[in-house]
């Protein structure tokens, strides 16, 4: 399909409205079209694009050069003069930008529902939450409107959405992907992800968003930690036996597991919302939110001027305290390849959500707040419920090769050829 | 001299009691005439031992198995169970540890005088300080009672006490030297140093500390970024004409020089004191400061309880605002190979810093306070009043070169060859 046929397509069904909530700023069709035709000159000058007529939605704490950046706050937008370095490559590379796309707000959120641009729906059941922060750009690209979702993950705000909405999601090594252009979160843990519907789709994109050359591969029978179920808090039975299952998989498929214990991991991950690392989203967006305090969500307002009177020395400590279990969680790690996770514990509904805005938030986030602390790669995939392969940092080519295993090698819009319950979208 | 004929001497010396001030606790010379005994039996073993009986001493803040550690305040001594990896190494390679020293509590000062156990004295003119916070083990060094002194250099503390005693402080790229053992001043700027008469015995102390192979060398024509003398506030006419003497020896000896506007430097210099960092020695002795208010030297204690209060966004901007200078200033920087700055701007009398304890220890910090912020080396050399070599991080021996044309490749208890006002001490 041509470049201007494959955004006609994408219009027609954006016309069905199905999720209307998930953008914040949709481009005229024309726009997108012209966009479109000018990939189309740049092909048949013979230039090589290797994502031409590629549909990209960007998360909207992301600048696109042309479009308003909000982060979720209409009064905080800016137009902003040039597009983040990540956006950029894409755009270098012949993909073709939809729009800005939903977000709880500041990226402070796994749920979805922290916008006054609504709550955005999950895609096979509206009464649940797409998960976020990075909800329209995973919504978007579930429902098969866009081909690739360009998120932000500090916490796991590109990884719960992509297990909710049964697709790929890719958070690379902090650092690997530019982030200029982002408005930040909680800036020394931010990073620019990439949602797409096959693996090989999201690799590839992240290829070029990093502009580096691929890391080593994964050896051919990886090690990969897996934690016994008696770990795995929060999780349902179904749930459990589900992971279960994508281990025993895993395993079918030549690699070599080894039990793990998570206890280091996860008190890092209590770290990044119960003590000083919060004081960085203050630092980004504090001071807008003291002078504009009715412009913002009341749960994310509350978080962040919470942390306006954290004293320093409590992120020092807190700094050193992570320190002490990444070197803990890792002896953990040893000699293992990959870690093989549950993404998220649960999928709420809206109104759990709204019921306990706080304490259902912070439980998403269990076992994916600590990756980038501890400055790790991951790729969430949607086997089962939805898990995750976790690399060391610097190895995401181990983590996307070990998620082939666990997708059976197949893209999951393809027919599998192995018995994961793969969850089949758009 | 054989290592015991070398203690032995060292104590006829110390029986003069120069500077008694300089020490906290000296150990019983049977016990230091003990170890010599062992080291020359490890000697007749065959033992290749580099530093075979060089005396040292070591700042108080530094752990020595079977010696107290007070960090300059009795009320805060421990004792610790295993030595630094610092002094380990020393006495692995057949140093002998005569005792700790004196220094500005919990390292927080540059004068000398901010000690319980008394205002170390200059060891030239006892009406001036002797600069700090490592005042003892530079004092016992430039008396020539030790061959080497172990310091420690978050503001300057390793090299300002070098100037004003008239010998060489090598300050190494933080990370570079092991920092376990030591009491933490400024966690995340902290580095352990060396105090010796001769630079090539800091550099074979150094090495020895550092358990690396040497970084590269400088090239044949170093190009040193030397600032005009209007940049250098605080330095009397004196002192600028011996500092422009310095660079025009410098670059008689081969170096090419070439002008930096200090402005970043210098503003990332502030930082240290004047912000969000000061939380770090909240976070390491805040609450023994809190529990033990008359235990304290009143000053060091006013500094860092104030710390308790930052915010801690302040320190997240601080940190974002010293990543911006970082970048400016290694954009002034450049293709230097190294920096010339003086050491200190002034030396000051002890009634000076009485007078106003904190503002006339802030500005010693002028030239120095930044190294450390942006991940510098540095060397200390008794050339004029007292200057500085700077290379960058991991350039170790770059700064050490340079530092030895600036010397005129002379030790300073040898004959120098050049026209530089070398200070002979001990």
């Amino acid at each position: 399909m041509r470049p201007t046929d494959r955004v006609r397509a994408a219009y027609d069904r954006l016309a069905l409205d199905e999720r209307p909530e998930a953008w914040i700023t949709l481009r005229p069709v024309a726009d997108v079209l012209a966009d479109a035709a000018v990939v189309e000159a740049r092909l048949a000058a013979g230039e090589e694009l290797p994502l031409a007529g590629k549909l990209v939605a960007v998360k909207d704490n992301i600048d696109v050069a042309g479009l308003p950046t909000t982060a979720g706050c209409p009064a905080y937008a800016y137009q902003p003069a040039v597009s983040a370095t990540a956006v950029q490559r894409l755009v270098d590379a012949g993909a073709l930008i939809l729009g800005k796309t939903n977000l709880d707000q500041f990226a402070t959120g796994l749920v979805g529902t922290r916008s006054p641009y609504g709550a955005v729906r999950d895609v096979r059941d509206p009464s649940r939450v797409s998960g976020g922060s990075s909800s329209g750009s995973a919504v978007v690209v579930a429902l098969g409107i866009a081909d690739l979702g360009v998120g932000t993950d500090t916490a796991g705000s590109g990884r719960v959405p992509a297990a909710f909405q049964g697709i790929v999601g890719m958070k690379p090594t902090p650092g690997l992907v530019p982030t200029d252009g982002v408005v930040p979160a909680c800036r020394s843990f931010d990073c620019v992800t990439v949602f797409a519907r096959t693996l090989d789709e999201g690799r590839q994109a992240l290829g070029i968003m990093s502009a580096s050359a691929p890391s080593p591969a994964a050896p051919p029978h990886p090690v990969v930690a897996v934690p016994d179920r008696t770990e795995l808090t929060g999780l349902s039975p179904d749930w459990l036996d589900a992971f279960d299952q994508v281990a025993k998989d895993l395993e079918a498929s030549g690699a070599r597991l080894r039990p793990i214990r998570l206890a280091p991991f996860l008190a890092a991950a209590k770290l990044l919302y119960n003590g000083g690392f919060v004081a960085e989203r203050y630092a980004a967006v504090g001071a807008f939110i003291d002078a504009h305090p009715d412009a913002v969500d009341p749960t994310v307002g509350a978080i962040i001027r919470a942390a306006r009177d954290i004293p320093a020395h409590v992120l020092v400590t807190d700094t050193e305290r992570l320190d002490r279990l990444r070197a803990e969680a890792m002896a953990e790690w040893g000699d293992a390849d990959a870690l093989l996770l549950p993404t998220a514990p649960a999928h709420p509904t809206i109104a759990e959500v709204a019921a306990d805005p706080i304490g259902v938030n912070t439980a998403l986030g269990t076992y994916t707040n600590f990756c980038n602390l501890f400055g790790l790669s991951a790729v969430a995939v949607p086997a089962a419920f939805g898990v995750q392969i976790i690399a060391r940092g610097s190895a995401d080519a181990v983590a996307a090769d070990v998620a082939a295993r666990v997708l059976g090698d197949n893209p999951i819009d393809g027919t599998p050829t192995s018995g994961l319950p793969l969850l089949v979208v758009g």
